[in-house]
C-alpha cells in the first residue's frame, strides 16, 4: 500500500502567504469597509516594462510561422539569454562567469526550493532567521531537518538576526554544509557588505560548506559598497551557488524568469570521497526534471540585460525605492526600531508585539496588509514586514491609515 | 564537509534526449552531408495556433498597464484556465473533476518528475517497459531504487512490453504501491483501451496502490473505444493522478503548460495510518516550490479549451497522425513488425538489433535522426522510435532516404 512522505507532516503551517492570502479574504468576505490595501507580499505592481513586452509579442510572431517556430528550447536556457546575463550582470562587472554556468528557469523560487535535491541526506542546514521561507520548508520536505518543536525544526542552524546586532548578516557558530544567504535580505531588508560576504566565503571554505545566495534583490543596491554578486568576492566561485531573478527588477513576477549560477569550479565529494561537479549534476537534474522556459519570455528577459532594459529596471526599482523612502520617514516619527527600506524594497519592523496579532491589528483597524515576521522563522517574532512594492497612492493611503495608530501605539 | 546525494552516480547516463542531440550535434559536425532530419525528440513543428498567439499578445497588453497588470497568480493556475480545463476535457465528457482538482503546470516533464515526492522512501514502483525515462530517473534522484545493474535499476518492477503481447499494456504480477502509466503510450504508440484501465483501475485499488497516468497525448485520440482520460473509468478517481499537457495537442513544446488532476477522493496514509488528502499535499508542495505559470501563457492555453481552440487542437493533430500514416505505409512494405502510430504520434519498431547501434546506422547512412529503444527501459533494446511530428516535406525526405535502407535489410 502506497504511504505518504511523512516529512510534508513536520511542515508547520500552509506556505504563509498562501496563508495570508487566505485570512485576508476571509477577513474581506465578512467585513465591509474600505478597499484593503496589501503591503503584505512582495509583489510588483507596476506595468511591465515596454521593452519586455515589445520582445514578447515580436517572439509570438516567430512562434506562428512553421519556419521560426521555437519548441523544446534548451532545459537550461536559450544562448541569446545566458549570454546577455553573462555580459550585463557579470562581466560588465569585472566578474568572470561563462554562459554554461548559468541556467534559465521559472523563479528563484523553485531554484532555491530545488538545489536541496543536490546534497546528501545528512546535509546540516543553516540561514540566517528571519529568512524567506522556502528555505527551510523545501529542506522540510526533502527530509533534512527534524520536527518542528518550539518554533524551530530540530537539526536546522538558526542564526538569530536581531535588533541587538542591528540586523547584520552572521555566520554560524558551528561548522555546517549548506548555508543560505538572503542580500539584499528578506525580509530585513539589510544589505550584506564586502566584508560581511568576505567572511561569509573565508568560513564556507574553511569549513568545506556551500553557500546558496539569493540575489534576487541586487538590483535595488545603490551604493557600491554593497556587492551586487558574490562572485565579486575573492574565490566564491569555489563555495558559492548564486540565484537571480527579474521577478523584482523587471517585474517579472507574472512571467516568471530567473536564473542561477552554479559555477564550473564548484566541487564536492561524495560519500567515497570522490569529487564532483555541481555545475554537472544541476544540469542533470534539470534536464531530467525541467524543460525550460517559454521561448517569448526568453526573449523578453534577453531585452533586459540590454542597457535600455537597464535603464528600465533602474526606473522601475527607484520608483519602489521611493515608496521605501515614504514608509522611513513616517517611521521615523515613531519610536519603533525599524531596518531596510535602503537598497532594499522591504522594511523590517520591531513591534515587540505577537507578529500574527499585529498582522489582524493592522488588517482591522487600517485594512492594510503587512506579513507577520514569525512567518520567515523563530526571530521574526515580534517584528512585521512592510513592502515598498505597490502603486504610490496606494502607500501613501496606507500611511494615512496607520499614522494614527502607529502614532498612537509607538509614541516617541 | 558537504556531500552530494549519491543517488544521482546511479543514473546510468545521461538524459536521453541531451544524449541524442549532443551525438547527433558531433557527428554532424564532422561529416558534411545533406541537412539532417529530425524523427528523434518528439517536438512539434507546425506554427502556434492562431489563437494562442493573439490571446498571449492580448494577455501582454494587459501586463503593460499597472491597472490591468498581473503580477504572482495562484500557484495552481487561475480560474479561468482551471474552469477552461474541468469544462472542456471533463465535464464535456460526463467525468466528475473540480477546478479545485487541477494543478496548472510548466510541463508534465516537471509533474511527472516531481509527483514522487509526495510518497515515502520506501515506495515500490512499477512501470511500463519501455517507458518515458522520466518516471525513473526522478526516482533514481528521490532515492527510491537501487543501482543500475544489467540495464537495470533493482527495486523497480518493469512490467515488459514487447511483439510477444503486440505491446499491449500489462500489470505488475506484484503488488505495487506507484504505476506509471502513459497511453498514448510513449514510446510504443499503443493505446490502452477501456478494459485494460478498468482492470488498472481494479488492480490499484485492489492493492491500495497510486496511478500516475500521463495522458500527455490523449488529443490524438480517434476513436471512442480508446478513453480520453482515465477518470472516464469508475473509481479511479480514488486511485488516479492524471497529467496532461498542451505541448502536444496546441504545439506548446516553447510555451510550456501543463496541468496535473489531483482529485479529492484520492487519501494515501502516514506511516501512522491516517488518512491524508494528496490533492492537499500536491497544493502545500506547489505552494511552497513552484510559482505558477506566465499569465499570458495561462491565457493562450484557456483559448485553446474554447470550441474554436479544439478545432485548432484538431487540425493540429490531424497533420501529424497523417505524417504517421505515410510512416506505417513504408513499413508495411518491410517484413518489420511495429505498433503505434494510430491515435498515437509514435511509431515503435522491432529491429531486432542493438538500438544504439540503429541509431548510428541511420545517421550515418540517411542522415535521419530515431530514437533507440533502449533509452526507453531494458525491454526497448532492439527497437526504435520514430516520431510523426515533423513537416510533411521532412517526413516525405526521410522516407525516401530510409526506403532503399529498410527494404534491404527487412526484406519482406
Amino acid at each position: 500500500m502506497t504511504t505518504i512522505n511523512n516529512n510534508f507532516l513536520k511542515l508547520n503551517s500552509s506556505y504563509l502567504f498562501s496563508r495570508i492570502a487566505s485570512e485576508v479574504k476571509t477577513y474581506d468576505s465578512k467585513n465591509a469597509g474600505a478597499p484593503i490595501i496589501s503591503l503584505g507580499i512582495g509583489d510588483v505592481t507596476q506595468g511591465l516594462p515596454s521593452l519586455a513586452g515589445q520582445a514578447m509579442v515580436d517572439a509570438i510572431g516567430d512562434m506562428l510561422s512553421p519556419s521560426t517556430f521555437r519548441g523544446y528550447g534548451p532545459e537550461q536556457g536559450y544562448d541569446f539569454l545566458r549570454s546577455a546575463i553573462v555580459q550585463s550582470q557579470y562581466r560588465s562587472r569585472n566578474v568572470d562567469i561563462d554562459a554554461d554556468e548559468i541556467f534559465v528557469s521559472d523563479g528563484a523560487k523553485s531554484d532555491t526550493a530545488n538545489i536541496q535535491e543536490l546534497f546528501s541526506d545528512a546535509t546540516r542546514i543553516a540561514m540566517n532567521d528571519p529568512v524567506y521561507p522556502v528555505y527551510v520548508d523545501s529542506n522540510v520536505i526533502g527530509g533534512r531537518t527534524g520536527k518542528w518543536v518550539d518554533g524551530r525544526y530540530e537539526g536546522v542552524v538558526y542564526i538569530p538576526i536581531s535588533s541587538k546586532n542591528n540586523y547584520r548578516f552572521l555566520l554560524p557558530d558551528v561548522p555546517v554544509d549548506l548555508i543560505y544567504v538572503c542580500s539584499p535580505n528578506n525580509p530585513t531588508g539589510a544589505v550584506a557588505t564586502k566584508e560581511e560576504l568576505q567572511r561569509l566565503v573565508d568560513f564556507a571554505l574553511d569549513c568545506g560548506a556551500v553557500i546558496i545566495y539569493d540575489a534576487a534583490y541586487e538590483s535595488f543596491i545603490r551604493d557600491p559598497r554593497f556587492p551586487r554578486s558574490i562572485y565579486e568576492i575573492p574565490r566564491a566561485c569555489e563555495c558559492a551557488i548564486e540565484c537571480n531573478s527579474l521577478s523584482k527588477s523587471a517585474g517579472f513576477t507574472g512571467l516568471r524568469c530567473a536564473y542561477t549560477v552554479v559555477p564550473k569550479k564548484l566541487q564536492v565529494k561524495d560519500a567515497e570521497g570522490t569529487s564532483h561537479s555541481l555545475r554537472d549534476l544541476w544540469l542533470r537534474r534539470q534536464t531530467t526534471k525541467f524543460n525550460g522556459v517559454a521561448y517569448p519570455i526568453q526573449r523578453a528577459a534577453a531585452a533586459m540585460f540590454t542597457p535600455e532594459g537597464q535603464a528600465q529596471i533602474r526606473e522601475l526599482t527607484d520608483y519602489y525605492l521611493k515608496n521605501a523612502t515614504i514608509i522611513r520617514a513616517l517611521l521615523d516619527e515613531t519610536s519603533l526600531e525599524f531596518s531596510g527600506g535602503l537598497h532594499a524594497p522591504y522594511i523590517w519592523i520591531n513591534v515587540k508585539q505577537d507578529s500574527w496579532e499585529c498582522f489582524r491589528m493592522l488588517l482591522e483597524e487600517a485594512r492594510v496588509v503587512v506579513t507577520p515576521g514569525a512567518g520567515f522563522g523563530p526571530s521574526g517574532e515580534g517584528h512585521i514586514r512592510i513592502s515598498a512594492f505597490a502603486m504610490r497612492e496606494s502607500v501613501v493611503s496606507a500611511l494615512q491609515r496607520l499614522r494614527p495608530i502607529l502614532l498612537m501605539n509607538w509614541k516617541k
